[in-house]
């Protein structure tokens, strides 16, 4: 089946897709460009799948919604055979959700449309317009800042630009051979005149037929002159991972509570859940460097009450050696969610961070490169594997500081 | 006559239209879902008239408009027989503008666009960015908080999310038997991660071939948590109703000016107007508390200069328990305007009516209900019958209170 | 040729052509109207040449753009047959970039998206987001406001809303006969309730065969009140004019540094070039009274190293009495470019404007016009002679001043 048209009303979408019609059947890799800013291509609406590319059952399939806030919104649907996820080039080429059988990766926000940019001010309330369209699974802070708003010589919204910004290109590639993988590009330019001029170069890839999705990330600085910049991963998870009982592992060095708010609970099992909470309940965020192998490998998983069921995170600590545990265990419908977030550097405001020594700087042309690999776990032998991996990595005890981080002398 | 195409270059409307074709014709209800975000439903273009859905002359339109600041913005045209008026999905499912014969309901903006969200900054001006795309009939305020900027916690703009925030479901129904109708179905959620939860549903319906439109509103909260809210029916008059000589007829039980400036002039014939006014004229407002029947159904009217027009607005004090008059008879180039507004509290900033007990709290799931019917008088009969009724509802002389209603002990 | 469909998705452009075919072939003046918001008139895309409205090779295309921060910006590409520009109505009726041969005037933005005004927010990072989607090459600041954001009544972005303004009017007209020309007219609205009602009409104007485009603006009060405007022409240019060596020309009657950045170098060769230069270089801005003839008619230029190249300014110092010149010699990716800026008053903001007794001041109904024609040279004789000609005007000595022009007394 090789159905061209999302709506009836879009008849353009025909002639779109007979315009671009796909290369002949073969095998080997195949590779369609569905936006290109640069170069004036733009894809409405179009579908592949392995019917006409080959391999096993897999299909991808680019989308523009209409309607409410996502009007103009871009989203492509990959289905790899035994995972589903929605990548969303319009926000930043992040993805709002995942699925493997009945185990979703994702959460269920206040925020239920995949809101775009045009209807986003990000300086709302006192610069927090980023939770305006908070709602997705694997959303990217950063690229020139990440964390609370506040000052550094302009103000500073939420989280940075990234996530709001529409994606300036976007390909879809599929590499068959022996282990055949769906592989997407987006660009996304977090750029001003008299700012920031770095450039996200987002790379998507899925093995066909399992239950795996790798960001490999490069960031640019494209200016002349030395730049900061901040990454965060910010990875959100509620229902059926997140329930009372679920629990956050890894091979912690060292983990500190952000603030007051973390340290109430006095840090025994911070790495526990116990809600959905009551109202009134407030987030409590955990800071962590982590141990990894020689090469500084590291794993962090959110497993399932009953331990059947996790989500694994495959990282590495040279590229990405801060990470946030974000609880938020609150009430079901007021955002009840956890953030598994490696990054650059920790989320506290950018002037924190430079003072803290943890701010990184490109060089003019400089880059810097990330691999984030998500894995879902849907039985208990392979959750006990993975835990006991990540137990291997854990060679000193972990130092459980009773001091805010920004505190700590 | 069935014109599908707004444009000869929307093809694809053509193709939309046959797609949906309306159920067959006859008696009794009809329906059309128009716009269903969350099931991936939108139409760009659409009609339906009595010679589809049966009864006496009607006729629905529903338009995409494009260029100028109005790019993506749909509007609902409706023809009921007598009157006619256009709903705005895209903007909190307002009323732009409202006719019966040479009588208007609506006035002249120096916004003139029906601009589209995705160009306006809330925040612009400090928080005066609601101002730049104003220019409807009936524009809702809230519902979270309406009023002036100020800080609340984090900084609140003027009059709230609602009127800038698009539907995210819209359907039309046509209601035959005695007293046929059309009923309009919008849905406007005012969403935020850590933020307030609050949905619109708002039904406005107009009977066929009566001078009358009804808003009936639910605001829920769809939180765990309670949600303070609050909702103002910003009513908006110009020429020809707003003349010198028109008056303002309600069964005031007290009326304070809002601020020093309404002060001027001491109260006498408040209630009357004047203008338009030299350049240099600023606005005045004046807040009532209104006395209604014994279920608190109460009339307020906009009568002209000679009594052969008005607009009189019905609903009910324990619903919407405070009322202000908007006077702003400017030159009539800069918004000679007067605006009657029916609402939950007042529009000071919202930190003034909680200390005044004024402001509404939901709990969790919890909704609040308000009825608003607006009837287009056309003869001195009518005007002077309406007139009657309302003085029947002054039970009690009005309190004209000399001293700004926030500064009341 | 006559292609009528920008990309093979756009099935309706096909449609829309026929449906607005132009005018026969004829001698003498061809229209045709683009957008007309006020009517619901809107052209996706459309072309026209010599082919159908007649006179030697021109050509005019009108593409909507998708995809990215372009998303539905609309852009007229012309070509009179020596010169090619590209006019954005979506940016408030600008020129993006132009062409005459391999002279390039232009620059090379961190921007190089045509962003769209929906993905901007004019109050970010403190009220410069205007930056955020600067890039072009003619590039109008206003027309409420120009310069530095800050508080004035209401905090004021940089550079106002003129460029971020969507066109509400565009219309092509095509004038034969001895000198004929293309005339682009757009109709932008930079109005807001309880703030300005400024209309700019800008009329956009090539003569067929000859590398000149001339800006004939009219700035009309709408409003009753009177109103103040500014108005300037943020023309920037990169290379090949811009380039170690190249010399910025005038008849200068009087030149202050705008700040203690701009003394630096102590005024010597101020109107000369020596960059790009390293990071850390910010930006100098020098602030002219310019001498004319007995009609008020000057000219400046841009001259590049070796005197072959030169884009020359002509206007008149009764409509536009304050040249700003902007040195941007910052490293080549960072925004190397240079800004000739006539206008109605310098770019500090309106406060000192108008304490300085430079803000003008619309009453209501009242217009200011403008005209400046942009000339490109290619020859050493063209640019020898236009620097000649400058040269005459400058009948006395510049005074050149050491203090920034808003600490003189």
């Amino acid at each position: 089946m090789y159905s061209f048209v999302q709506t009836p009303f879009i008849i353009g979408t025909f002639i779109c897709v007979i315009g671009t019609m796909p290369s002949a059947f073969a095998a080997g890799e195949h590779k369609q460009i569905l936006l290109d800013v640069a170069n004036d291509k733009f894809t409405p609406a179009w579908e592949v799948s392995h019917k006409e590319w080959g391999g096993e059952k897999w299909s991808v399939k680019l989308r523009s919604l209409h309607g409410g806030k996502q009007e103009g919104v871009q989203v492509i649907d990959v289905d790899n055979g035994v995972m589903t996820f929605t990548i969303v080039p319009t926000r930043g080429f992040g993805v709002w959700k995942a699925k493997v059988g009945d185990l979703r990766l994702g959460w269920d926000s206040p925020v239920t449309e995949i809101v775009s940019p045009a209807f986003i001010d990000l300086n709302n309330r006192g610069g927090l317009g980023w939770l305006d369209g908070f709602g997705g699974w694997m959303v990217r802070a950063g690229i020139a800042s990440v964390g609370a708003p506040g000052m550094d010589g302009v103000p500073l919204n939420l989280h940075g630009n990234i996530d709001h910004t529409p994606a300036s290109y976007v390909d879809v590639r599929y590499e068959g051979g022996k282990e055949p993988k769906l592989v997407f590009k987006g660009v996304v330019n977090d750029t001003q005149m008299f700012g920031p001029n770095l450039q996200l170069k987002a790379e998507i890839s899925t093995p066909i037929g399992k239950p795996e999705i790798t960001f490999d990330d490069t960031i640019t600085n494209l200016s002349d002159a030395p730049q900061e910049f901040e990454s965060l991963y910010h990875t959100n998870f509620g229902p059926p991972l997140l329930v009372a009982g679920a629990e956050f592992i890894a091979a912690v060095s060292k983990v500190s509570p952000r603030d007051a708010r973390a340290l109430e609970g006095d840090l025994v099992d911070w790495n526990k859940y116990t809600g959905p909470h009551q109202p009134g309940y407030t987030e409590q965020v955990y800071l962590m460097e982590l141990q990894g192998d020689k090469n500084g490998n590291t794993s962090t998983m959110l497993k399932s009450a009953d331990g059947t069921k996790a989500a694994v995170m495959d990282f590495n600590i040279k590229e990405l050696p801060a990470f946030s545990l974000w609880k938020n265990e609150a009430p079901s419908r007021t955002g009840y969610v956890t953030g598994l977030e490696p990054a650059t550097n920790f989320p506290y405001p950018r002037p924190v961070e430079r003072s803290a020594g943890r701010l990184n700087v490109l060089r003019g042309g400089e880059s810097h490169h990330a691999t984030l690999v998500v894995r879902a776990l849907t039985s208990k032998t392979e959750v006990t594997a993975a835990a006991e991996a990540i137990a291997k990595l854990q060679k000193s005890e972990p130092a459980v500081l009773k001091t805010p981080l920004n505190e700590q002398k």
